[in-house]
């Protein structure tokens, strides 16, 4: 006679640098591998782990949320403390609920939310290698953000698309888009619905364009209305770029944890909103 | 005939996580080999490296400031792009000045700046591994910074010192100390004209017994007029400390980098004050 099968949604945080990004592959380290053989010696039976963004090689998260199914019954803070002993320390679970079986890490996901750091100074960093894009070029960042205001809203995104993206459609929405920079630190804030492959890092690689003035901002909408990848800017390497959250509807009970601060997200800080 | 010796200042920054501190030790990788080393094939000779702060193995700097002397002529730009080539990713050159011969990094130095930070939250960190302390337990911050209140001023630090501490004196003036707490983030910032060995991360186990409610305030008062090590707290662990800034008299020109905002030192951001 089987136990009751249920649901597991887990939060996870990563430094992606020594991984060849979320999902499986065969022959490579990636975070999924990982995550399912923590799980799975929790659980004492193999699991599969679904996410909500499937990160790039060397892309981080801060609030990354993934679901699985098992028949094991162990209390919430079991399932936290034994994935941690097991995971290496660049993954850590931060919290783990039982949700209902409708819920799907991916399906389930309203919108995701990517931070984007570049650091603009003359030498390269020691303490954020791996952890930002360095540049050593000044940015003109009210520029950068001006241009990036053109992607607002709901468009055709091919410009921005990886050639080996696997999307059905190339339409997505994004829901804010922000340019910031606090001395050296430049930061790219956006959020959209969802996100076509290497999207946020074509964006980033465009707007840098832009920064340098190697392009003005209208640039950045026609290469948007051309579909034309080769219109658009170069792709940022990804160590620069964080998942930093993905919301969900209200009632589903996940934890929203939000990050606190400009630096949180490389600080790998975040907490719960107050309840 | 010889060329003409000169002195050169330079500022550094680094992750200590896999070094064995500062100091040069026969048969253990340390800051000072690695920089002796990069700046030596610059030069082209061998060079002697003498540093502000000598950190212990997994301490971190964001500003360390060091000084050697070269018969060798180069442009400035030469020193830091030939070193930052030759160090390895942890460490990187963040400027390099010629500088008067009766400078010296460790002696013309007038006050020192440490800060340590902690992650108290459930899990542990994995973006932040190796550059905080994790503590589980809540801390009462302003019970910290109240205790800590009382190690101002110049005392004989005796009882924050280690066993292996070859000062020949234990007298030393801390200038400030404060303790903040930003969300789940607490730092300890301390300022003295010199440090004992282990000071700052005695001082630091020491308030965290406050913070935790296992000892009163008055405890650490008590504990500094001991001048007993045993009376005190523990050693905090290593790698939640950071090199944050040294002072020189403002007529040497060194460059005072300026850490911005509460996040710097975890972000390694520094950047010069506007002139």
């Amino acid at each position: 006679m089987s136990a009751a099968q249920r649901r597991l949604a887990v939060g996870l945080e990563y430094d992606g640098a020594r991984f060849a990004g979320w999902q499986q592959q065969p022959g490579l380290a990636t975070i999924q591998d990982h995550v399912q053989r923590a799980l799975g010696n929790v659980a004492n039976h193999p699991v599969e782990v679904s996410c909500a963004g499937r990160t790039d090689a060397a892309v981080h998260a801060v609030a990354q949320v993934a679901h699985f199914d098992t028949r094991s019954d162990r209390p919430m803070r079991g399932w936290v403390l034994g994935a941690n002993v097991e995971l290496p320390p660049e993954i850590a679970l931060l919290w783990a609920v039982e949700i209902g079986a409708e819920f799907h890490a991916r399906h389930s996901a309203l919108a995701r939310s990517y931070r984007y750091c570049i650091l603009q100074r003359e030498t390269r960093p020691a303490l954020l290698r791996e952890r930002v894009w360095w540049l050593r070029t000044p940015l003109d960042t009210p520029a950068m953000h001006k241009a990036g205001r053109q992607l607002l809203g709901e468009h055709d995104f091919s410009a921005f698309r990886a050639a080996e993206c696997q999307a059905t459609t190339t339409r997505r929405r994004i829901d804010s888009i922000s340019v910031r920079a606090d001395a050296g630190l430049v930061t790219v804030d956006v959020t959209a619905n969802a996100f076509l492959q290497h999207m946020v890092r074509n964006i980033v690689g465009t707007l840098v364009a832009v920064g340098t003035g190697e392009r003005p901002p209208e640039w950045v909408g026609d290469a948007l209305a051309s579909r034309d990848r080769a219109r658009a800017g170069i792709t940022a390497p990804p160590h620069g770029l964080y998942l930093v959250h993905v919301q969900y509807p209200e009632a589903l009970g996940i934890p929203q944890l939000v990050p606190f601060g400009p630096w949180a997200m490389i600080a790998g800080q975040s907490q719960r909103k107050p309840t």
